[in-house]
C-alpha cells in the first residue's frame, strides 16, 4: 500500500501546500468518505460546500476555495484539481503495481518468427504468432492473441485475453482491456440468388499512440482498406467498431456506442453511451453526441446533438406514443384549422 | 438422461399428484410439443386452454385447472406451477450432470500463493494469481483468469474465460458465464490541452451472494471506491456496468443494458433489455424500466416508466419523424390558435 | 502477395476482359485509390463519374459502364460487379492464406473420447471435451472451447477464443469470430418470495450450414427447446440472441442488436445496427428493421419498419422532447378547437 507524505504530493503535483507538509497520507478517497488519512479532491465548485464537513487529511483544489482548505489540516492548491487527481491516481498506482518481470511466460505459445523485446513480458498461455511484434516494455496478459505480423507498440498493457488480428498494429502506450477483438472480419456480403456471398476482408486495423480499449470492445479489420483509430482515442466498454471506420485524434466514445462500417468521425469528439452512428457517414471535428443519440446522416457542424425519446412514466408514455404514431395528421389538423381562420 | 417416476416428482415439487403416479417422464418438454414419456407446466392461465391438446404425460399447474388435469393421464397439481417448473429443471439438470472432479488441472497456471479449496475445481488452461482465493465446491472453468487476490465464494460456477480482475470478489453461489470481465478499469481521464489523462481506477468490484452475470457481461472497477452488486442480482448478457455503480439486492436486468458510471440503482428493480442509465443518477427500489428506454434523470418513486419511440412502416415514421422536429413550433401555432379563438 | 493477370482474373470471375489481358495486378484497392498495379471495381452507378479520374489498372464494372472502361488500360464487364467483386476478394484471401497444417496443437487438452477429424485443425491451448465432435478441415483456433458434446462441421472456421457449450452444434462451413459465446444459459428465472429462482436451461443451440458470427457475438441454450440458427444466416458482432429464439434462413443483423428470448424471426430478413426485438414476438419474412428500432410487436407483413428519434442540434431536440412529452394534451386541445369551430 502507498503512502506519502502531503508536502511530496504537493511538489508532485505542481501544487501549492498549504498546512501541515508533513502529514501522512494512506489512500486517496471521495471528499464525503475521506478520513483523515485520506487525500480527497474538489474539482466541481458545485460540491464547494462539502469542503466544509470533509475529515479529510489533505484536499487538493483550486485557489478560489482557498478560504475554506485554510481549516483544513493540509490542502494542495492546484489550477486544475481535476488534472492533479488523475495525476495523483498514475502516481499512486504506479506505487500500488507489483513489479512485472519482463520475459516470456514459459506456458506461453511463441513462434520462431515471432519478435518480442527483451524488455517485454508476455504472460501465461498467451499466443504469438509468426512475424508479430510486441515492443520495448510492453506487456501482453494471459491469454493473449497475436496472429501473424501483429504488433503492439512499446510500453503497450495489454489485458488477459485480448484478440488482436494478423497484421494489425497498436501504436506506443496503448492499453487494451480484457476481452477486447481487434481486426475479426469486417461485416461484408454481395446479395447473391437469396443468399449472401462473402467479401473477404482484405485490409487490417491501424490503431495509433496513447489509445484505450475497454472491455470486449470489438474493432473490425477493412474490407481493402485498414480500419483506422487516431493518437489519444479512448473507447469504453462493448463499443463496435465497424470496418474502414476513421475515428480522429482524441475522440472519446463511452460504452456500447457502435460505429457502422466506414463513418468517418473527426477528432475531438464525444459520444454518450449507447450512442449508433451509421456507415458511411462524416461527422466533423468537436461534435458532441449525446447518449443513446442515433447519428442516420452526417453532421457537418461542430457543436452537442441530441435524439433521444424521453422516458416517462409508463401510462404517459403510452398515450404520447400513440399520440406520436398520428403526428403527421396532427399537423394536417392545425394546418386546416389555420387555413379555416384566415 | 435424467427420468423420473411423477409420484417422485410431485412429492418433489411439494405437489398434489393426480392420475397415475407410477408413470415415467424421460423430458421436460412445452405443453404443445410434449409426448406421453414428457412433463410439461402450464403457468400462464391465458393458455389453459392447450391443456385440451396436449399429449403430455404429466402437466404441472394451478388448483384452477384441476378438473382440466383430471383427464390427462397424470399431474401435479402446485399452488405456483412457474416455480415448481424451476425446481424441477433444477433436479433434472443436477440429475444430468457430469460430477466434476474436484482439483486443479495440470495445465492450469496456479500461483504458489493462491488458496484453492481442496473441494474447489480449477479448469484447464486457468490462470489463477498470487493471493486469490477458490472457494469450498466452487469451479473456474477452463481460461478462467484469477488475477492477484481476485475471490470467489464457496459454491461460485465460473464459466469458461471469465476475468475477474485483482482483489475483485465474489460471493457465495455466484454463476458467471463466459466471457465475462469483472474488473477493468473504468473509463476515466480527465482533458488537458486536447488530451485526455488518465485516472487510474484504484477501486475494485466487490459481488454479492448468488448473483448471476451473463456471457461477455462487463463490470468495471470503481475509481477510488468499489463498484458493488447487491445479493441475487441477475444480470443478462453484454451489459455494461460502468465504475461505482451500485445495484441494490435482487434487481435483474435483461441484455444489452448499459448503466453508466456512479449510477446508484435500489433493489428489485428490472430494466428491459438495450435499457440505458446515464451516469450519477439515482434509481430507487422497484422501479421497472421498459426495453430500450433511455433513463436521464433520476427516478424517486417506484413504478414502471418507458421510452421508446413507436415502430411504424418505413413510410409512416418517415411522416412522423419529420413532423417530430417541427413539435415545438407545432405547439406555438395552437397556443396562438387558441389565443385568436379567444 | 497474390498476384494476377487480368485475363486470369476475368475467365475467374466469368465477365468479358476489355483492354490488356496480359496486365498484372498486385492488389485490389477501392477505385479513388487504386493505382496501375490494382484492380478496383465499379457497383453503384451513382459513383460512375469515379471511372474517369481513376488510375487502376483494372476496373469491374457493369455493362452500362463499358464506354467509360474503354479508356482504362484493361477492365473486365459483369453482370454484377459487386458479386464478382466479392468472389475476387475470396480468390484473394485463398492465395494470400498461409496453408493451416492439420491436426491437432501439442498444447491443446482434447478428451480422449473427442472426435477430431484428421483433416481438421485444433490451435494452441485450445480444450475439446468428451464426445464433441470437430468436422473434416474444420480449424479451431486457439483458445477455443468446445464442451462435452459440441460439434462443429466440416469446413467450419472457429476463431481464437470461441466457446461452444455442451451439445451445441454448428452446421457445415460456418465463420465463427473471436470471442463469441455460443450455448450460455439464457435469461429464465421464477420470481419466488423477493428472489429470483433459476430456471435451468436444459436446451442447446443449432446453427445451421455457411451461417457467419461475429465477435463477442452471443447466443444463448434454449429452456428446454433449442435455440436454432437456420442456414445462411449473417450475425455481425456484439449481437445478442435469446434463449428459444429462433432464426430463419439467410436472415442478416447488423452489430449492436438484441433479440429477447423466444422472438421467431423468418427468413431473408435484415435488422441495422443496434436494432432491439422484444420476446415472445414473431416477425415474418422478408422484414427489413431500420438501426436502433425497437421491435415491441409482432411484424406479419413484409416491408421497412422503422421507430428512430430524429436526432437535431441539442437545444431544437431539448425543445421538442419537452412538447413530446404533452403530446397527447396538445392533441386534447386540437380536438378541442376543431370543435368549438364546427
Amino acid at each position: 500500500m502507498p503512502q506519502a507524505r502531503v508536502d511530496a504530493l504537493s511538489a508532485l503535483l505542481g501544487g501549492e501546500l498549504l498546512g501541515r507538509g508533513e502529514l501522512i497520507v494512506e489512500r486517496i478517497e471521495p471528499l464525503e468518505a475521506a478520513g483523515p488519512g485520506s487525500i480527497a479532491f474538489l474539482s466541481n465548485p458545485r460540491y464547494a460546500q462539502q469542503l466544509h464537513a470533509t475529515r479529510a487529511g489533505c484536499v487538493i483544489a483550486a485557489p478560489a476555495q482557498r478560504e475554506a482548505l485554510a481549516r483544513l489540516p493540509s490542502a494542495i492548491v492546484c489550477a486544475d484539481p481535476y488534472l492533479a487527481f488523475a495525476r495523483l491516481t498514475q502516481w499512486w498506482a504506479a506505487q500500488a503495481a507489483r513489479p512485472v518481470a519482463p520475459g516470456v511466460h514459459p506456458s506461453a505459445v511463441v513462434h520462431a518468427l515471432a519478435r518480442v523485446d527483451p524488455s517485454a513480458t508476455v504472460g501465461a498461455l498467451a499466443v504469438v504468432g509468426a512475424g508479430a511484434v510486441v515492443g520495448a516494455g510492453a506487456v501482453i496478459g494471459s491469454h493473449g492473441v497475436l496472429e501473424d505480423g501483429a504488433c503492439v507498440g512499446a510500453h503497450g498493457r495489454v489485458g488477459a485475453r485480448v484478440f488482436i488480428g494478423a497484421r494489425c498494429t497498436l501504436g506506443e502506450r496503448c492499453i487494451v482491456h480484457p476481452g477486447v477483438v481487434i481486426g475479426a472480419d469486417g461485416f461484408g456480403f454481395a446479395p447473391h440468388q437469396g443468399r449472401w456471398e462473402k467479401i473477404e476482408q482484405l485490409g487490417a486495423v491501424r490503431i495509433g499512440d496513447d489509445v484505450e480499449i475497454g472491455a470486449n470492445t470489438c474493432i473490425d479489420r477493412g474490407a481493402l482498406d485498414d480500419t483506422v483509430v487516431g493518437d489519444g482515442v479512448k473507447l469504453d466498454n462493448l463499443i463496435q467498431i465497424g470496418h474502414n471506420v476513421r475515428i480522429g485524434a482524441g475522440t472519446a466514445m463511452a460504452g456500447c456506442v457502435g460505429v457502422a462500417g466506414s463513418a468517418r468521425i473527426g477528432a475531438r469528439c464525444t459520444f454518450g453511451g449507447g450512442a449508433i452512428v451509421l456507415g458511411h457517414l462524416e461527422i466533423v471535428d468537436e461534435v458532441h453526441v449525446s447518449a443513446a443519440t442515433v447519428v442516420t446522416r452526417s453532421i457537418l457542424r461542430p457543436g452537442q446533438y441530441s435524439g433521444v425519446f424521453p422516458f416517462d412514466d409508463n401510462v404517459a408514455w403510452e398515450k404520447n406514443a400513440a399520440t406520436l404514431r398520428q403526428l403527421h395528421s396532427l399537423r394536417e389538423r392545425l394546418r386546416a384549422l389555420e387555413k379555416s381562420l384566415k
